[in-house]
């Protein structure tokens, strides 16, 4: 059985830990407060997925669902992809990101793109994975506050405002990680009342 | 139901959130990464254990337990008890709050102490509380370095070693926490097959 230890303190975690039958898994908040949770050392989306939500449902048996969400440029063969949040190295703000794409698609006719999520659910000692995409382009400067990532400069097809200058509610009706959630919740209605 | 996203990341939380239906309590990493979990507010050890368990058990559904413990020396009457980790003050190391109790029982004649656990447990539902109790004395200077908090000073009736000399499977066979975590080992086996 899994059982947590609502402790940081890893001395009292120890002590407990080496008292424990082997029937219980003894987890503690110390093993939850990594960040990120875990290394995103997949190249795929629904690779980095699926070991983000194996680090919360393997340790504690917990219903839980991870995402992976990359920006995919034509031009660019699909970068950043995998490495959106680290484009412009380890430590990258949204800023760097950013400016980084845009020097990338200087001088570049094509500027199509697409954000895509993929997530990764264990439910009951499940595991399904659900994709968002949507399409859209890079515009040559940021427009907007609202969001995160490169949320600024993707201006989503057969719309006029980027991401950043639409509301929580308008981004997830058309965005790839509302897309997705809708296909996890709509899985999650399917099988529980809720 | 509760479902956990596993990320640390508030924009994305926030748009998920934003998505789901009321049905579905939605946690994220970020609301187990305080440390400590939850302000240690209450007056008693069962009342900061009860605090402590709930703030992973109602967000998260997750079957838990915290512990709460304090050195409770007779002759300042019970004190530190429940401050026993910020004795000295709020960033108090194991070594300051050590300082100020030798000072404070320096020309005292009665240095009987106890270490007291209470942890509280939520189950499927249940809460419980068991308790571990363990007498001894308070020494004059600090002997040995393994354990943590009090146990150099710490001499169990019966013993000569300290905590601090002690090793993990020594200490737990006759600690406060050791007897305290006996009681709930005991109690799931009663109720679960591990």
């Amino acid at each position: 059985m899994n059982l947590i230890f609502a402790t940081h303190n890893l001395n009292k975690y120890k002590e407990v830990k080496a008292q424990m039958p082997a029937g219980i898994a003894l987890g503690y908040l110390g093993d939850l407060t990594q960040d990120p949770p875990v290394a995103e050392t997949a190249e795929t989306l629904k690779g980095n997925a699926e070991l983000k939500m194996w680090a919360l449902s393997k340790g504690f048996g917990l219903n839980c669902f991870a995402d992976d969400t990359g920006l995919e440029v034509t031009s660019l063969d699909g970068a950043p992809g995998v490495y959106s949040a680290r484009y412009a190295g380890p430590q990258a703000t949204d800023a760097d990101n950013i400016q980084k794409l845009l020097v990338a698609l200087e001088e570049n006719g094509n500027r199509n793109a697409q954000f895509r999520t993929v997530i990764a659910l264990y439910w009951d000692g499940e595991v399904h994975f659900f994709e968002g995409v949507c399409r859209g382009t890079i515009l040559e400067a940021p427009r907007g506050h609202q969001g995160f990532g490169y949320d600024p400069v993707f201006l989503p097809e057969g719309h006029t405002q980027t991401f950043a200058e639409m509301n929580l509610g308008q981004k997830a009706h058309i965005s790839h990680r509302g897309i997705a959630i809708k296909k996890l919740i709509e899985w999650l209605s399917k099988r529980n009342s809720f």
